[in-house]
């Protein structure tokens, strides 16, 4: 299970630098080393190595904005390094939920306006930052993107090193546009054959998780590879670079290809570049995984590691669902839910929120008539928020309420009260606990 | 202006008593104390009386309803009245906005579930209370109605009693299916004439609360007749009816007609009783208004009585439009809104935050087109809840803000922080005032 793994061929159109007499060879490197390197301006870098690098993007919320702002005004220059490369989303606590959060929200759109920042996203044009953002072709492949969020790793399925900051990195990335990183090692899952009909991109990052455990990626990039993810849409894709770092992954990428591609273009702003993995690159581990093998999962509390087959979970009541976030709020996530709710009723016991990531989530929501399924099944349908993800709003839980949420953790008090549980799962597995009031399968509903 | 008013000829159907040697000849009566009489068991009542009366309904909310289960515990008895007649509607702070929120509405949901009231609305299947009870047919012409909510004075308009109570009271409510009252005088508002385009229901009410002030029918009924209020559909009397309360009103009725019966019929759930107001009826005051002479009008922080034509208001920058409430979140409101709307964007400094009151109005919306509008001019569009109405969440004020709403309280810290501001409004002008960023008509959008 463990060695070094040997890519297949590089894709069309990949040239892999060639060694002059002047120019050594560069050692063979994974995309994430490649990505690092090119951003610091040096042709290799190995795991462990301090580098300095150029940022393409530095993005923050409306709870991590505010001190970030307070940091860059510490530093003691007038103007950002590029009013084009910061995201401003307030995506936690808006629509205000509070006095609080509405001056929270007040910082980021002064600064915005201040600065002439270009991706600020007011109320009404606004999403979940990692779902909006790759939306909107802000992010793209071979992108060096540092965000104070947590999730910001999401991006690596489009074939960029994206990773959480502090609000102290990203307030210092305002000014300068640069950022220290240490190389970290990577670790390459390699997901082969095909996975079963309703096993989803989120059942094989749970499953990951789960086999490696919360810590299993510490500081490393994760970088999943395979047929399994080569025949898997963007949407389930980024479900599962979202997820590496509830392994501790510093970065979770996948190779770019057609798929990604077909994505990116016409959207993203920016030129994007692709990094492909060398044939010969080292990786710290590699995991080889029969799709086959993965089944729908459902994390119980409290550690997304905490994996147990949903099968097996069918005891668990549950009082409320929840069904969007970064992990899962994009239109594929709401296909899926809607494909279980279609003609049924959530189950009186229990309350079922769908919150699509986005604005234009939410349209096609409307276009494509998911929206009426989720009215008809007596879900309530919010704007895009994080909301009851962290524990901000829009469907906190009582003491000794459990959720299933196809949000990305449940750690103690996630959701709401310290007594409260969260089941994290498939949008599939969360709308079929809707209708049965208690952890199910959809083909539980027949 | 002040006098006796003579109503025209009583509608067909309806027959005025006959006095008889054995059975005199009651007194004339207004329709606010015939309803009264008629739940008291007794032929006549004359203001001032003190008479116990049996209720048709009780309602109550998130915020309320958990004191008056303290209270209704506190009798002893096992169990309400008639489950039939008890409103649970968590609309406040639901979807739970925090963990005491959560723990509130849990336990209304407890007690709906042990009591099987048959009137509670779940997260999903939930709407704003004064919107969600009448177009549900919970609530019909003739009704004697208690809530423990200001707002629960609508009612009126499909020609029920229907007045806010404390939450003592409405726990005394849930066990005795009785209230005290004090029988009021009654105030009759005669609007004539036509209303010029662009002029609402609310428009109506604000005039008449800037004319008569916050305490200008103070524990009266008022009435509400005319030819403008005939001409006028159900949603539009339902805003006038709503906002009684802010000008001291105990409640705020609207004869039936065939509008209202068109509303009623195959809709209330039990049959309805019309009362109609004696020719000779005695009035406190009657209010002879033209209705010509009412212009779009704003109420100015902080009080619903401190208005002026909007046309005086284009000074008044805004950083937040509020479109919904038990006011005007009905789908004429949202029709209202998306007249002006569509085409066009909301200012890029105002977050316009649209509320469609219940589940159905949200389907309609769909249906109808306006959701596009809405999503196309960049608003942010919630799920049914009060919010931001009462300063609860989904658009909080920070500091120094200023709000347009179609809401009915511009108290201080009404919406948010106690230097914020709000400004009440038609749907029509608060539409009209995001896209401009400033308070204004339409037609200055041309």
């Amino acid at each position: 299970m463990v060695g070094v793994f040997h890519l297949p061929a590089p894709p069309r159109g990949f040239a892999r630098p060639t060694a002059t007499k002047e120019q050594p060879m560069p050692r063979p490197m994974t995309m994430a080393e490649k990505i690092l390197a090119a951003h610091a301006g040096l042709d290799e870098v190995e795991p462990g190595q301090l580098i300095e690098c150029d940022l393409d993007l530095v993005l923050s919320n409306d709870v991590t904005a505010p001190i970030a702002v307070k940091e860059f005004r510490k530093i003691g220059v007038e103007k950002v390094f590029d009013p084009e490369k910061i995201a401003l989303v307030p995506d936690h606590y808006v629509p205000n939920k509070d006095i609080k959060s509405a001056e929270q929200a007040k910082i980021v759109r002064d600064f915005a306006r201040e600065q002439g920042i270009t991706h600020y996203y007011e109320v009404g044009c606004m999403g979940v930052e990692h779902a909006l953002l790759p939306e909107q072709g802000v992010v793209g492949a071979g992108d060096l993107i540092i965000g104070a969020d947590s999730h910001t790793c999401t991006y690596g399925a489009l074939g960029a090193f994206a990773t959480g900051v502090g609000s102290t990195d990203a307030g210092v990335g305002y000014a300068t546009g640069k950022a220290w990183f240490k190389v970290p090692e990577s670790l390459l899952f390699k997901i082969e054959g095909e996975l079963a009909p309703g096993v989803t991109g989120k059942d094989v990052i749970l499953h990951i998780i789960g086999m490696i455990g919360v810590d299993g990626a510490l500081y490393q990039a994760m970088e999943f590879t395979g047929s399994a993810i080569r025949t898997m849409g963007m949407d389930e894709r980024m479900s599962i670079s979202n997820m590496a770092i509830e392994a501790g992954g510093k970065a979770g990428l996948i190779e770019v290809d057609d798929v990604t591609r077909a994505y990116m273009d016409g959207r993203t702003e920016r030129p994007y570049t692709e990094y492909h993995s060398d044939p010969d690159a080292m990786y710290a581990k590699v995991y080889e995984i029969d799709a086959a093998s993965i089944v729908p999962t459902v994390s119980f509390p409290h550690l997304p590691s905490n994996t147990r087959p949903a099968a097996e979970a069918r005891d668990i009541k549950i009082d409320q669902a929840v069904i969007g976030s970064c992990t899962n709020g994009r239109i594929v996530d709401m296909r899926q839910a809607a494909d279980v709710l279609r003609g049924r009723k959530i189950h009186p016991d229990v309350r079922c929120i769908v919150i699509p990531a986005t604005q234009a989530v939410y349209r096609q929501c409307m276009e494509e008539g998911l929206m009426d399924v989720f009215l008809d099944a007596n879900c309530a349908v919010s704007t895009p928020t994080c909301g009851p993800c962290l524990g901000g709003y829009m469907g906190i839980l009582a003491a000794g309420e459990r959720a299933i949420a196809t949000t990305n953790r449940n750690f103690v008090g996630r959701m709401g009260d310290p007594t409260s549980e969260v089941y994290l799962s498939s949008p599939a597995i969360a709308a079929a606990s809707a209708v049965l009031g208690h952890i199910g399968l959809p083909e539980d509903l027949d």
